[in-house]
């Protein structure tokens, strides 16, 4: 069997012989630290088979047979939460909001993975099951928080990890192993059954070895749930694709000081590709952003790390990593007034970055500064945590959704990540971005929208085309209409077709293309529109009805009929 | 001269006329301590004769002499701003925005009005300025905090009371008045150049003696502005209008104990008139939201107010009211992760009140439970100003809008007053709500959307007229086309006219009906539009074009003539 998902990327394989294959893996690798609990393959086999047998009934399950790896701060259950700290342990009876999408799509869960304690660093050492190593380098860190995720689908075990990302726990991993990773918009993913670092600024993230896979995975997870409080929809104008030709900020040379030479120098030749991506860049000034990260940890906004779990380790237990207890124990002495004026340099330092990034399609940075030792990071476990997330700690404080992709590597081979930022619900659009510097075809994370048939001077190319850019439509295929329609050329400036209706068998298919808007897209494209055409329900040779272009009736009457040619570009192409 | 506003409501008069009158009330009235900063007389005459002259050159100045009290914690430069406390007093170089469009507009400010010091309170005695007395019987409180403000509309003298609203100040003295009080979503108004009380809670509200004037003042203060970092746009689905027969959801017997026996009566009668007015109703239980209302003062949410001024009042300055001195002093000792733990239940709040509102257009409830002595607040400062903010107090903490309007007098006729609560962004719904209550037109406080012509079924009173109402579409008049069209009737269910462009001269006006809709409402209509209906742009008798209702071609030449009967309803009325 193969999913969709499964389909363009991995070899076709039973969902059971995927199973074994992962726990052959799992014993080739020998990296207990990866998991704090790991299921019986039985179990999962069983699951297994009896998604085989629903898919054989016709079931359709867009992540059948997907393997994934939980971080263990996320509830699955039957399964031990810990959030790796052995003393908060407790057993959910109800799995995470998000979790259960996946496993209702089809996916399997192999276990819940290791992670900085309470999701407080992007090390992943802080942890009493140990630190967890990097794949392909065990002396150097793996990145955290979300480490066991991101190194089981970077050992090739799992094909998703589920992570979080609070400060860039989501990222920083998929920097350092050259895998892609995704955190949404906050309130996209629903938080439900999550232990909280920050309640207000937490986000599930995914990874996965290629950016479809991931977006496959999110697409699944997003959505509305009434059992996160903090869950939101789409917007109403939510931007459906990123434009033909992304224009992209960048950061100044001054604000990529702290990252090593060999991560410089493949930022800057990263940002040298671009350009053949039909990417154009504009170099920002990120100061503001770089201030803002520093109110995660450096002001009073860490309360809401002690509010989550600080209550708990005022008991002292015995397995609490010390750095991480350091942490929130502080977190305790911050005053309401001090939590208050964070909140104020917040919310100016959000509409600063929306100023700052008004006029472009988002913003590249580096997803982390460097790739420490194991034993580096122990020698210094709060100035390299710090700066390590100097890139990534602004985002959930500002409302921000961020894509992490491998960038150029480094001159020596080792992974390099970059990261796609942009405002709130514009995740389309930095998936599509990601995409175009991954060289992969963009895969949609949204879907939603209405579609729209056009069939002349919007067609891709073509002169008013811009206008669907403008309202972030996607295109959807290449589409004909039934045999109901006759094309005729209009007398307009610039030039356009009108498709006119006289019924079935009276005129002939029509080439046209499908695009994806939003409602008010769609609402704001019909406002604008100029007499003499129309929009209105089109039949399409696949049985679809979808919205598309007309005329008027006076119009139609008046034009010249080049139904002949089957489409305007042809008519463009062929006429005399 | 007259303005649009002022021609409805006011005798029309002259803007020096109105100036010299009011300062002619001033002096009749004789209430020293509604003001804290008056202006001379000539100076507002001055710019009075200026506005004169710009009418008389034709400038359009929908404001024009509309005199306006301003509440002294918004800046109007060149007059001191106090907050009700001289030790706090500094002179701005800037008017706040809100009113910076107010004047712009070409309204008057006459002066700077008293309030519960740094707008902590609901009572209007609050203030080294002297306590603020009820406007027709001073021997009860005006409340408050934006007291002045509102007294000064009560007592004829400013048409227009500006005020701030955190946890009722721009509705409880409305309602003690017997006049109206706006409170738009949070960030509509900009809050910029207005002293915090809670910063993230705070917003900029209109009084005026009738809901026609507080709208037109609203819409020209509304809209995003640069200079406020919290400030917002209407979404791109925005409602429009209330429904025809709006929904209310009214809270049950036991949520309306602590009201005056007086007060519980009046609310009774006013929800059993609602009935004439097409309202329904339906009791819902409120107590989550009354226990949401009691987190912003006895829980951490007050650490806003004690980052606003707390630093200042550290001083001890001798003006300090020694209850607001208190409340603020307090609020220096809540801690971060408190005022996390609050921001946490609020967020739960927000959720489940936004669960309890879904299928109302909004939620009636007294706007205060009584109208006490002046003597019985300084005997109780904190036991009664509590009870007066029950259900006042959790609007701004839960992202909500409220219209402050009288309902129906108590039985010795003392005013009565009643909110409409909405979710953000449905302020125009509660505005059309609030003019049902009052008996009034429902005045526009949006200038947003898309206009569209409908010719047949979607007509009022037609079968698919839900489809509008369902999208927050609102009237906005008859129209007629220009002789360029045919009407005719389709063969559809149900049957719906076609209405066909033929060219200038071949057709007759026909008449339809103009509506405002969002861009997401008019996208989403557009999408669910049968075949053969179609959208186009309308040639209208005024010269407009909009977008409207046609059909496609084989329909057009399928469907019967009925241009004759110049519109639908004339031959659904007339046919044979």
């Amino acid at each position: 069997m193969t999913s969709g998902i499964l389909g363009s990327t991995a070899t076709p394989q039973s969902c059971t012989e995927r199973v074994a294959a992962a726990y052959r893996r799992l014993a080739e690798v020998d990296r207990p630290e990866v998991w704090i609990t790991l299921r019986a393959e039985a179990e999962v086999a069983a699951e297994a088979a009896a998604i085989e047998a629903r898919l054989a009934e016709g079931a359709v399950l867009p992540l059948a047979g997907i393997l994934v790896a939980v971080k263990d701060n996320i509830d699955v259950a039957g399964l031990p939460t810990t959030a790796a700290c052995p003393e908060f342990a407790y057993l959910p009876g109800e799995t995470a909001a998000a979790i259960e999408r996946l496993v209702a799509a089809g996916a399997l869960v192999l276990g819940k993975t290791n992670l900085d304690q309470f999701a407080t660093g992007l090390v992943g050492t802080r942890s009493p099951y140990g630190a967890v190593r990097h794949a392909r380098n065990p002396e150097l860190i793996s990145g955290g928080s979300s480490s066991g995720s991101a190194v089981a689908v970077a050992l090739g075990i799992a094909d998703i990890g589920i992570g979080t990302d609070t400060a860039g726990s989501g990222r920083v991993p998929a920097a350092l192993h050259g895998i892609a990773g995704i955190k949404a918009s906050l309130g996209i993913i629903p938080t439900h059954g999550v232990v909280p670092a920050c309640a207000d600024y937490d986000a599930v993230t995914v990874f996965a070895a290629d950016l479809d896979r991931a977006v496959a995975a999110a697409a699944v997870m997003a959505g509305p749930e009434a059992r996160d409080p903090r869950s939101r929809s789409w917007p109403a104008d939510v931007r459906l694709a990123a434009p033909a030709a992304p224009r992209l900020a960048i950061p100044r040379a001054e604000e990529l000081t702290d990252l090593t030479p060999a991560y410089r120098e493949a930022f800057t030749r990263t940002v040298a590709a671009l350009a053949d991506s039909g990417i154009t860049t504009e170099i920002v000034d990120i100061s503001g952003l770089l201030d803002a990260a520093r109110l995660l940890y450096d002001g009073a906004i860490v309360a809401e790390r002690y509010a989550a779990v600080g209550g708990f380790l005022a008991s002292r237990p015995a397995g609490a990593d010390p750095t991480v207890a350091a942490i929130i124990a502080a977190a305790g002495e911050t005053t309401g007034p001090g939590f208050v004026a964070d909140l104020d340099a917040l919310a100016r330092a959000r509409a600063a970055a929306r100023e700052l990034l008004d006029g472009f399609d988002g913003l590249l940075l580096p997803t982390t500064t460097e790739h420490p030792s194991i034993a580096a990071v122990q020698a210094d476990p709060i100035g390299i945590n710090r700066r390590m997330g100097a890139y990534t700690n602004f985002c959930n404080l500002l409302d921000m959704a961020a894509v992490a992709v491998p960038g150029a590597p480094t001159a020596d081979g080792a992974p390099f990540g970059v990261m796609v930022v942009v405002p709130a619900f514009a995740d389309q659009v930095a998936v599509d971005i990601a995409a175009r510097i991954t060289g992969s075809e963009a895969p949609a994370l949204l879907d939603h929208g209405v579609d729209l048939a056009v069939f002349g001077a919007h067609l891709r190319g073509q002169p008013l085309h811009w206008q669907l850019e403008e309202i972030g439509a996607r295109f959807a295929g290449e589409i004909r209409t039934t045999d109901a329609y006759r094309l005729t050329a209009l007398d307009t400036v610039p030039p356009k077709p009108g498709l006119v209706r006289h019924g079935a068998g009276l005129g002939a298919p029509i080439l046209g293309e499908l695009f994806r808007v939003s409602p008010a897209g769609l609402g704001g494209f019909l406002a604008a529109l100029p007499a003499p055409m129309a929009l209105t329900s089109i039949e399409l040779s696949d049985g679809r009805s979808v919205i598309g272009f007309a005329c008027t009736y006076d119009a139609a009457q008046a034009a010249t009929d080049i139904t002949s040619y089957g489409g305007w570009k042809a008519f463009l192409q062929n006429r005399n």
